[in-house]
């Protein structure tokens, strides 16, 4: 009986999944690969809050598959049911496919919090699947009072889209005493949080949810704090959990924080399996620690490693910087590496600097915004911990400068140096620019502390 | 007789000089700085090509003074006619000025070519002068047909917003086969013609000028191709020379290009005396030669390098990169360090690699825009010797996430890796990041030449 064959078999589909399916095809041009995914369409992770103003609909928010068939990729569309490690071969809903090397991309799945009542009609989570979230848009187009339960980068951009339909009471129920505090310093956080309350939506900070209510359908959110608030419809934004279990099952390791272990080159504990993405545990670019940071980007700098590693070692992760951003309208944030909150919290001396300024010379040429930077440092080296932005559109690609500098471990004095295009539409002054002044400002403050 | 005094004189008020100022006041804060400069005001150099029409007026486009003022720099507006090196002291049209350290940072001036006639009233030089450039706006405002010599970045930025007043015929004259080929590959250079060409503005390419027609005023552009066209204003964008004079009587060292020469640290010949900006002499990041590019952006980092060093030295010059970007309307350029084309004429053994695609995701999300990235290789080590980015006005920051690259000298592999922040609303998708897509595929390309 011939058995379905492919060199390479790559597990999922999403960001991971299809990166390191044309990775594979870039470095190992001989070699047949097929995708092998259970959806039908495969969502655009990062864009799902948008499909419910920006975008609109879920079908305009789907990865398309000719990323696939250009890099001739084969797919099949079927869920795997077991790895046969021994036979390497997978057992999928539509027989066995046998592979010489496979990539487990298997993504995460949302986390559901023990709350009471979380599993009421009318209570959703993000769930990366077309038809859910086409559910979730038919009973948000007849919601009045919306709950989002989480005021992280999802639960924010959920809320904002979810505004800009019109005619609803929404807020957003945060355990933390800010918004967006495990990605952000404070001062930033409280930015976001007055954009969305000028937005017109509520924020409840430093507040469990305690229960819903209603009977099969949520009618309201207990709150910690005592008291109810309407709800006909909540988003639950409180975090993702890795997709290991088809790992388990087949005897791969698992780590700490319940992923599917691999080492630097994305390899499990089985040679001929590599894991990427979401399933995949990572360590931190600061000290190597475990992170349990669920990036598309992250993920799909995994998907690089390991479909360049499959038939011989040419990569090594050097742990995760976490580098993302998110926008409100015209007001944008992005950060990379750590914020002085986090720096401190892991035992580095930090010292940061924080300017503010135009990013337009002269400050009237239009399209401009004030943008502000902060650049957190080690202070007795000198290197670079992290960066946080703020501004407008721009914003997105500023924080990927700071990544640079904080990939390559540059100092304040090397940013000091820092050789920018400048030019009066689209950037700050050369004399201004923040990256650069910033650094000069944090190279000011260290020599004061090294002074007695 | 008591004479002024200042532990340290910086001539000149531009970029250059303004941040050699600031950076001293940062780097031995208990030291006095004097500033003095001729002009009463001075112009945002990177602006001036905006007064004409985004910005509408000079004094719009002005370096204010309250820099100098925060950082406690004291302003003298005279014009400095004699270094006098012995006994350390300026001479000034308003008396004579004791120095310890000494920063030159006199600019430059517009190059005017030889050609006939070019001292005719209508014919104009991009003096950073506020009357000089007051005269000509009056003179722009009235002329029907104006004539742009030389299609830099100048050049077009002029012509372009020239457009912006309406009722005029433009035309600009580029002897070379395409405007902007200094600083880009040709594709990029003919995108930028079709932009200015679809905006209404004539280009004639591989054109010299002959001579200029008329009496006392210019009436007429001779062409070397024969013909003579129509001109009542004429701009000339043909490049700027070191303001080295100044130094050269005070006996200080001149190099090659006829700009003050520098050693690594900025300092001239005499130790006591510092250069920086337009009238210092440049080397090349890229092999250590002459470099003649002047911008205000290779001004301030020469400026931060001078300053820091004056009593003690900490900072190297690593040589000029040059970075800068420039901007029609919504359509943007962004280049660093080597084009393929000026690798290649420098020995290189370059390897390039160019992606497309749109800088949102999914693609429909607002604001977005076609972004192409190119980036260019040494093919042996890998070595990352430039990339050139054109989209809309997020190129000039996606250049500056290159510029770091370049200088750290990261190879493909290393930008392969590259860790960077994605968002829907604000960037590429992860899956399609260009910078990183680029490096795949030159990685691809380079593999290949080594296969025999």
């Amino acid at each position: 009986m011939s058995v379905k064959t492919a060199d390479v078999i790559v597990i999922g589909g999403s960001a991971a999944g299809v990166t390191a399916a044309i990775t594979v095809r870039r470095h190992y041009p001989g070699k047949s690969v097929l995708l092998v995914r259970k959806e039908k369409q495969v969502m655009i992770p990062c864009g799902i809050p948008y499909i419910c103003g920006t975008v609109g609909s879920p079908d305009k928010n789907l990865i398309p598959d000719a990323v696939l068939e250009k890099e001739q990729v084969e797919l099949l569309v079927s869920e795997v049911t077991a790895i046969d490690r021994e036979r390497k071969r997978l057992i999928t809903a539509s027989g066995e496919v046998a592979y010489d090397r496979l990539i487990v991309a298997t993504g995460s799945h949302p986390v559901i919090p023990p709350i009471p009542g979380a599993a009421m009609d009318g209570v959703f989570t993000i769930l990366k699947d077309v038809d859910y979230l086409r559910r979730m848009q038919e009973c948000l187009k007849t919601a009045i009072d919306v709950v989002v339960v989480g005021g992280g980068f999802i639960g924010i951009e959920f809320a904002d889209e979810i505004r800009k339909t019109g005619g609803k009471t929404i807020t957003i129920v945060e355990i933390a005493p800010h918004c967006l505090s495990l990605s952000y310093d404070e001062e930033f956080c409280v930015e976001a949080e007055q954009v969305l309350q000028a937005n017109g939506i509520r924020i409840l900070t430093a507040t469990k949810v305690a229960g819903f209510t209603g009977n099969d359908r949520v009618t309201g959110v207990k709150l910690s704090s005592g008291g109810t608030i309407k709800a006909d419809a909540v988003i639950l934004g409180t975090g993702s959990k890795a997709n290991a279990e088809l790992g388990k099952a087949a005897g791969l390791r698992i780590g700490a924080t319940g992923a599917i272990n691999v080492d630097r080159t994305m390899r499990t504990s089985d040679k001929h399996i590599f894991a990427c993405g979401d399933c995949a545990e990572k360590i931190s670019f600061f000290g190597g620690g475990p992170s349990t940071l669920k990036l598309a980007s992250i993920a799909t700098l995994e998907a690089r490693i390991a479909g360049a590693n499959l038939f011989g070692i040419t990569r090594e992760n050097p742990g995760t910087v976490g580098v993302w951003s998110t926008a409100l309208g015209d007001f944008a944030l992005g950060t990379a590496g750590l914020t002085e909150t986090m720096a401190k919290a892991l035992g580095y001396d930090a010292v940061s600097a924080a300017v503010e300024g135009p990013n337009r010379h002269p400050a009237g040429m239009p399209g401009g915004a004030k943008t502000k930077v902060k650049l957190v440092f080690e202070s007795n080296s000198g290197v670079l911990l992290g960066g946080q932005v703020r501004g407008n559109g721009v914003a997105g690609e500023i924080i990927n400068a700071v990544s640079a500098c904080v990939q390559r471990r540059m100092t304040a004095e090397d940013i000091a140096m820092f050789q920018m295009g400048t030019h009066p539409a689209l950037t700050a002054s050369p004399i201004a620019y923040p990256l650069v002044n910033a650094a000069e400002l944090a190279i000011k403050e260290i020599r004061k502390r090294a002074r007695p």
